[in-house]
């Protein structure tokens, strides 16, 4: 039953509130939110992914390691790790389709090209290999080397718990051993490389592997993260968070997804050595993070500059940076607090992030991506950058996001129920099946569209089913066997305590009014607008479905009005209600006085916010402005 | 009478409208607010930068060159530029003070330097001699080296208006010499600069010379721009203005400091050729630029990451980039648009970066200076980054704003009063006078503090006296020797058509009721928000007059309260207003319903924008929400 493991296996030792269920326990329904989107990763992105890394040249720069071909590197100098997470993304999807046998295929041969790149010494990197080896290890604030060998170790653990790539295995564990050789004793020169990620992937491949010298390094990596080791060269120490200990760090800073990479490291190393000082931080630096510094979409990054958080309360919609990583590094991280605590709210931000962010990245055929995820699309736009792009993008030169999408999504049934001492906890709802040792339950939802769930459930005796009411639910109701159960939620959970040796069907409604939400007033960004959310799911205006000539900017929404659901092609639950177009009144950029300007009645549509620019490029906004603003 | 010219001078064959009075024919009033600024530029900035030469190395950039120093090659590869607008400011300044014998030496004793470090042909730029020879005029997209050379030629094009530095002039001929023997015959490869600026200087030199085939060149290189002849690297062809021609361009683009500078010269070469085409690219150019993309303190440029102008309407205030540079290449643009044209708006937007963005760029003191310049500094900024800190900074790794203000400011007398066939036109009030030929104009004032303007005119025979009346006016009143005149501005300026040759009093008031001024509904980041301003001046809410503990973006505005004067020290007119301190009721960054927060009534202190920041570093913000908005 608990042959194929996950992504973040604690191990019995560990501190972690809860479990996760093995991935063989977890089976999205072909028809499911998940189910479905889990197919368009196995026959979109992963086999683009693949694709590309031919096409980009990212094999070919290992290739150049061996010999098999000659010519220049090609694109970013830390693209062995798009070869990784593609590599991590197949393991993880052979244990949902072990018969693809092209897929299986793909592991081999790159891991047996990897095998062969790899120094005698078990050192593995394309680009300092070929273009500057009189480099290796001496530029740790930028080379990225540590930072693609995790993602290597990464796709070692996928293969490893997919029972899958043994040669794969074999060459991150050689790599690994060269950090513990390099950087792991007491008198070795500091290790930390500019870019967090290898913290959590030593602790994994100890989870793995049982070797503790992997975990003893990742502790020592983030403890001396902070002291100003690193060259902080062009955006300072806090850009790669070498600012402040981790330990004494009071807000997140600097490049969001090195933030939460590392995150992800202090929560695993905190959980398998007992380190609540280290968990503690955790915890402040996730108030901050998601107390202001967080998009309505669970994004992260309000900086096109350095990739950067900003300032408390700095969340510009039309420049939100949200990297398509950062949203996939917040699931992590969310999921590993979750575990290390069984608090809700972690789950709460970790869906947010989900259904919106991170879907939203990906187009509706999963061939195409967003690498910044912005709340608002300007009519004028110019989309000619890749940091800004109009619309989702094949490929990029900075490919760092379509692969960590097949790696997420391929493994998305890892992220959705756990277990404890107690009993069986689901977090996520999605038609399918979950099973452990104890338990069996087949759950039937169109959830995110709908928030009904019904389970059946069966089990081998008494324990405790804990259901995740969501954060946004104010209204939830419960029968078991169709009599009702008070839902009094205990921390965010309905626990329902008995035997279900018998079996029974809970039938959970979560209440999906449509929500119209604002923002902290420190926002300054979308004073007066308004947001619509209803479940899960943030929604936005396009200029898909305004009447021609009207400029996105001039419309407004009234916030009193009714907001109704209705049909559009493609979009299950789209939203209608009473807004108005308002035209400047005159071009002045700055007036005294108000002009005159005759608002006309506006038919408004909304649609679910991973949608957006699937039926053609062009604006976009989350936040509207009120009618009673202006 | 026009032994001094100033910078900007049309040959008597050019199309321009109007022409500038020469630097001996204005002195301002040593009490007066531009006469206390120039004695400021002269006793602080000024040798404040003559200092930094010395120690930011780059003067012993130089020194590598001739063998008189060893070691590295310091700071940006530009540094060059810093001596040569340092130069330039020196020489305006010995217009003024003649007398001045440490800045006579500073200028022969660099000009001496300068050209022991030009090569044989002519060849001037320390970075590219010293450290990558084999690169010359090989990287032209990013090598700077025709903008450094256009800072040399602008330095000697003002030490030969100042009649000084007789070497610097030679220098900077040889250099030019050396650009038309490589870039100027028709079989020359493409000769342009990633970085404008060399177009104007090359128009300013034919000026000062005669020599026409460095006005050739410069049309040439207008005409080569925007044909992607340039490597667009990072942040593409559009960040440099290689992605359009001029002549076809519909919207300002890219680096707002090359943007602008490039412009300049657009102006400079349409007036001296007579191309109606460029100058109306220019006049589209400029609509596009003060229609959507100008902050209201004269700023441009909302974004950090390539220092560019956004999209239309993406004007956020707290990251407001507004480079120091951009507002002073706004003051050189609009001042050649004013000149070509004679239309007053050029000189309304002139005024309003010269009175806030580019007098907010500068401490009290001349010493300390803003590289960006917000309009927001947020409680809890982090102000560790060059390019926002949280107050002015003493110089900059790339320190090209400094010398740049010195430079315009010891000039400043330049930009104020022009002359044309029918007159004299006085488009910027500070008490002083101006002489012209025909005509002596002594001017009392103590605007921008106060609109009453008195002027003391006699002439030689007939003229008309052209007084601006600015567009923020709404109410202006006049006086000839106490009696009322009509005021009906034609093209924005009150033209009094008599025989001054028996001398009379000019009694103008412009009224400066202060302004509650909002903006452009499409304007997203200041929403329900407005402005305070009072004549050119725009004023702000600093943290350093909020009672303690109120966090400046808790702090509202009742838009309808009576706004009066009133006293702070150091600030001759501050304004106080009725306002509210609505702290956010809860801490949910996102929320559903309104939260009950109890507002407190404030009397709310605002300050001159371009005085923030001297009283003590902290939150500052132009545009308040206001009580209606919450």
């Amino acid at each position: 039953m608990t042959a194929h493991q996950g992504p973040v296996q604690p191990t019995p030792a560990a501190t972690s509130a809860l479990r996760p269920v093995a991935l063989d326990g977890v089976a999205f329904a072909a028809d499911g939110f998940f189910g479905r989107w889990q197919r368009r990763n196995a026959t979109g992105t992963l086999p683009h992914c693949v694709e590309q890394l031919e096409v980009s040249g990212a094999l070919d720069n290992l290739r150049l390691v061996t010999g098999e071909v000659t010519g220049e590197f090609r694109n970013m100098w830390f693209a062995d790790s798009d070869v990784h997470k593609t590599l991590e993304a197949a393991a993880w999807q052979l244990t949902s389709d072990p018969g693809d046998e092209r897929l299986r295929a793909f592991v081999d041969t790159a891991a047996e090209l990897l095998a062969k790149a790899q120094g005698d010494d078990g050192y593995l990197n394309s680009h300092y290999t070929v273009v500057k080896p009189e480099r290796r290890w001496q530029e740790l604030h930028y080379s990225h080397e540590l930072y693609v060998g995790g993602h290597l170790i990464q796709a070692a653990v996928a293969a490893a718990r997919a029972g899958v790539g043994a040669e794969l295995v074999a060459v991150a564990r050689r790599f690994a051993d060269l950090l513990v050789d390099c950087f792991g004793g007491p008198d070795a020169p500091p290790g930390i490389d500019g870019h967090p990620g290898v913290e959590t992937a030593l602790v994994e491949l100890f989870r793995v592997t049982g070797h503790r010298p992997y975990l003893d390094l990742a502790r020592r990596m983030l403890d001396l993260r902070g002291q100003g080791l690193l060259d902080g060269e062009r955006f300072g120490s806090a850009y790669l968070q070498d600012h402040v200990p981790v330990r004494r760090a009071e807000e997140v800073a600097g490049h969001v997804v090195r933030q939460l990479y590392l995150l992800a490291g202090v929560v695993d190393v905190a959980v398998e050595t007992g380190d609540e000082e280290l968990l503690d931080a955790a915890r402040r630096l996730w108030d901050d993070a998601f107390g202001s510094k967080t998009y309505l979409t669970g994004a992260q990054g309000s900086r096109h500059r350095d990739e950067a958080f900003g300032d408390p309360y700095e969340l510009p919609a039309d420049r939100a940076y949200g990297e398509t990583c950062a949203a996939i590094a917040s699931v992590q991280w969310n999921w590993r607090m979750l575990l290390a605590t069984g608090e809700s709210r972690y789950a709460d931000e970790l869906e947010r992030a989900l259904y919106n962010a991170v879907a939203g990245s990906t187009s509706a055929d999963g061939t195409r991506f967003f690498y910044s995820n912005p709340l608002h699309l300007r009519t004028g736009h110019d989309g000619s950058h890749e940091d800004a792009p109009s619309q989702r993008l094949p490929w990029y030169s900075c490919a760092c996001c379509p692969p960590n999408l097949a790696r997420l999504v391929a493994s998305l049934h890892g992220y959705t129920a756990t277990t404890d001492d107690t009993g069986v906890q689901v977090h996520l709802y999605s038609a399918g099946t979950v099973r452990t040792e104890a338990a069996e339950i087949v759950t039937r939802t169109n959830y995110p569209w709908d928030g009904r769930v019904e389970l059946d459930v069966t089990g081998s005796g008494p324990f405790t089913l804990a259901l995740r009411v969501p954060g946004w639910c104010a209204e939830a109701s419960a029968l078991v066997d169709g009599v009702p159960v008070d839902v009094v939620p205990e921390g965010g959970y309905l626990r329902l305590r008995r035997d279900w040796s018998g079996g029974a069907t809970v039938t959970l409604d979560l209440a999906m009014p449509v929500r119209v939400v604002t923002a902290h007033p420190r926002v300054d960004a979308v004073r007066g607008c308004v947001a619509l959310a209803r479940g899960p799911l943030v929604y936005c205006v396009e200029q898909a479905d305004l009447p021609a000539g009207v400029v996105l900017e001039d419309v407004r929404i009234d916030p009193a009005a009714a907001v109704e659901p209705t049909d559009l092609p493609d979009v299950p639950v789209a939203l209608t209600t009473r807004g108005a177009v308002v035209p400047p009144g005159d071009d002045a950029l700055y007036r005294t006085g108000t002009p005159d300007s005759a608002a006309a009645p506006l038919r408004l549509t909304a649609v679910p916010y991973f949608l957006w620019g699937n039926r053609s490029p062009g604006p976009m906004r989350v936040w509207i402005p009120t009618t009673t603003t202006g």
